[in-house]
């Protein structure tokens, strides 16, 4: 039975996404933006797609919330862009009002749906769409964990010569400079890594996980990373619509885990038909555990920027 | 055996179509772009949905030709966008240098590449790669009717209600105002259109499959449509490198076919592992073959524009 | 969200359209047969292919009608292969027996589900199941036009050296000798193949696809076909879940459609969430509506040979 | 460009990995076998289910080795199947001479191919193969630990409730009995599978693990596994033909690797364009030490019994 996931804002991460649930072919996808016209051509140009790669997904582009009703699963990216020099946190009051408005028409329209936030500053944004809904935690997910891994493991795949498939990779904590690697949870073929390469070498590679969004803009200059980011969102989306059940990095709004509640922290979950059915609690070093909390300490101060 | 296929030109068409050979895993991509820093950029970013995707392609952005050596397939996208009340015929002249220029490279680098061409006007700018490259007319292609033809099955799939698998379609001549659709060879699951919807509601559709492009440029208002381009470009790369010898309609400077000689008219022709392995001949009734010579004489008018 | 298919019997065709349903991964599979373990043991295998494939999908082995309780579709595989030398009139009292048994437990765990027949001779079976259903004709539907068009297609594809994408085949009436190909609406890239190879080609082809089943039977010695079987089997399902509403052809027991009334014959037919959405007609000629008589013919002597 | 595999002996491993291999549809298949018929018949069942799947994939069933003339990998498949109660050792004489006389005809007309041994018992014949070809052992690879691992992670996946995908798994040694599961190194998300289960069940699912193979077979009762093998040997071709130089658990001849000298034992190795291009070396404790040499011991003895 085809399902139907909306997406809000059509920008690149949105369109992207949209093309690639598409492309899945179970799914019927709308996208909607404020911008008239825009997600309609965009809507258009992916359907227009799929005589050529064979799917029957229907794609809709809409200015109308209405569109969205009774959506499975909706997606939310709308939100001004990081641009070149901005840190996550000068976003945070900008992008509280949109996503909040957002959240607002998104459940009146589909108030079973399970929302999966992007708009950045993450972690404060997933806040943001966890208290307007009124959602259970189980139905508010932000995506950050996915695409840190997924740089994290491109770059040890590079490094070592290895297939992406055979690296595994983890990243607890918030999404930019308060990430939280754990290095010795990495490993390629079952390998640690810290076996494979010296430790500044894995430091520097860290460090350019951090970095990620950031290098992208960098070398971009007039936009920011989608490609990656989109198939993130398509990981979480397939494993709640097919229940797989995959474990994967997201922010979850904590309730006692990891010794956190009501706040939104970068943690390992299982994702399936209910949304988040798992969290799962790994044991932390003394390390560790100072670097989540000042990764929670920073998502904090954004709630209070905000006046949550 | 992994294939190499290069992109010119790193804007939405020719990225999206990198991402979408990167996901395919059989060939690796090299992304040129004048422009500094961006190929490498959106290489990047695409390289990082690989862990997600399980691709293991190597997709390289540069500044260089150089990397684009001993490529199989260099798909040329460089050029001036389309524009709102902008005609193909404007961008000629300024497209022409363009592509000389790009294709000089190519050459230089991949003496025994299939090349690919997607700047518009189309079928001006691939006699213009033909001229430049000194190459068999196996192995300059120009791309138009793969995509006239998915925009023409997705406006009749949606007419009936069918499946867009189910929708063949056949469109002839140049792309654009010239475009030859063969209504009466169209059908959906074998039953000609002709007994699903009234005469006129065809000529609809033809119209706005003529007008295909115009229709996203002007409901995007700041760009054009990338997406079902992109989806056709890598249509005509699967049947070359994996010899699938399908038939689809192509930019074709022909020989004789058609009663034409030296100049690029789109026909049905199957691409193979040697680019161009035949040209499909049908049968035309007079008023189709009015049509087609009109869209021949469009071209002409171009060639002598540019002076070749 | 997940569907669930029951395959009953196990046997090649079932157990391979089981494998086919698993890689899908939108689906969980239960796999009954009445063998005791057999069905466990092929489940097992299937599912240990997992790991390696990226599935996550249920599959189950049962003897326990029980199993399959609330699936979206059953399929019905279950009855005597036909042997070298057997023609299927010989089968259908051996499988009347098994299919009447067969829907009975069906209908009683999954009372909403769409029911495919695979069992042969075909025609019949699917009359067994839906008299012993009492379910309205939309959701019983047999199978056979995919395998035979299937087939034509592989042959007309082979002798032209086209794709197989680009061939286009259209089969009518019963499964067998009394096949019904409408050679004149068979197309490669939109090309009638009468302009493509000679009448007595045609002809030739035409036969051999008739008897496509025994000539497998005939190579194999011990078996008779099912890879192809199970593909289109497969289609048939991806069009009802996705509901994609794809068109092909099918054995529905007609209600008026071209002039038949409530006997199973193999017609064109529009696939989707709801079974068969649409029985399309198609106008024929002289010829072939004798054809398509003779064909039905065959069905009634069956059915009289069965006392349904 | 298109590759080309020939796989030798058309037994359900054999077929099931022809299917397999079209379906991917970027290599030419040759699917050999001594038994006049068999094999053309079942080629041409898997290229008629090409029309329905999309695969334009030439398969060819042949009784001619010089068919498989320059493919670019060999499997090889034949061979007596264990029965039930025999062990593995039972077979090795028996196979011994087949192996031997289908390597001498592959490398006849193969010579620079890459040949992958699937014959049981398996560390056994991947050394007659590597004899009697003369191959460098960089292109002689036995298949069994991946298939090992998939069951493994199968079992981990269903006990925890999660997606196969998640289950990272590693065994060393040979393919049986002697089968060497690094529990410490198996994980559920990156989660070692000691914090998730006591140690007795992990014993007992290392215990299932070592007698998969068997399992399969007292349930199928007339055969053996076949799926998960066949996809098994898929992943191997896909990571060598693909240059994707995926790291996965293959039987290699050693050559000072883990102590040991001119003697195939499972290990982890990369695998790309030149067959195993790294054998992964990994520190053992004590008592995996003990267990490798054990296994080790087993193929002696076999090698022995062979007079090789």
């Amino acid at each position: 039975m085809r399902s139907k996931v909306s997406v809000i804002g059509a920008g690149f991460v949105g369109s992207t996404l949209a093309q690639r649930l598409a492309e899945r072919d179970y799914a019927d996808v709308v996208m909607f933006d404020i911008v008239p016209d825009m997600p309609q051509g965009k809507a258009l140009d992916i359907l227009e797609a799929g005589p050529v790669l064979g799917y029957d997904s229907l794609v809709i582009g809409t200015n109308d919330y209405a569109d969205t009703a009774n959506s499975d699963i909706v997606v939310i990216t709308s939100g001004f862009p990081r641009k070149p020099g901005m840190s996550r946190d000068d976003l945070v009051k900008k992008n509280q009002e949109i996503v909040a408005q957002v959240t607002e028409q998104v459940v009146k329209h589909s108030p079973n749906c399970i929302i999966i936030v992007v708009t950045n500053p993450l972690d404060a944004m997933a806040q943001v769409a966890l208290k307007v809904s009124g959602f259970p935690r189980e139905r508010v997910i932000g995506m950050a964990g996915v695409l840190d891994t997924a740089r994290f493991r491109t770059f040890i795949a590079q490094e070592v010569g290895a297939s992406v498939r055979d690296v595994q990779a983890y990243v607890l904590g918030g999404h930019g400079d308060t990430m939280v690697p754990l290095a010795r949870m990495c490993t390629v073929a079952g390998i640690p890594i810290s076996q494979l390469m010296p430790a500044d070498r894995i430091e520097q590679i860290v460090q350019r996980t951090r970095d990620g969004g950031a290098e992208i803009v960098k070398l971009l200059k007039t936009g920011s990373a989608y490609f990656a980011p989109s198939a993130s969102v398509l990981q979480m989306v397939d494993s709640i619509l097919l229940d797989k059940k995959m474990i994967m990095p997201c922010a979850v709004s904590l309730q006692g885990e990891y010794g956190f509640n009501d706040i939104f922290v970068g943690v390992p979950a299982q994702l399936g038909a209910k949304g988040i059915e798992k969290v799962i609690e790994i044991e932390l070093t003394p390390e560790e555990r100072n670097a989540l909390e000042k990764s929670a300490d920073a998502v904090k101060e954004l709630i209070q920027v905000m006046g949550l």
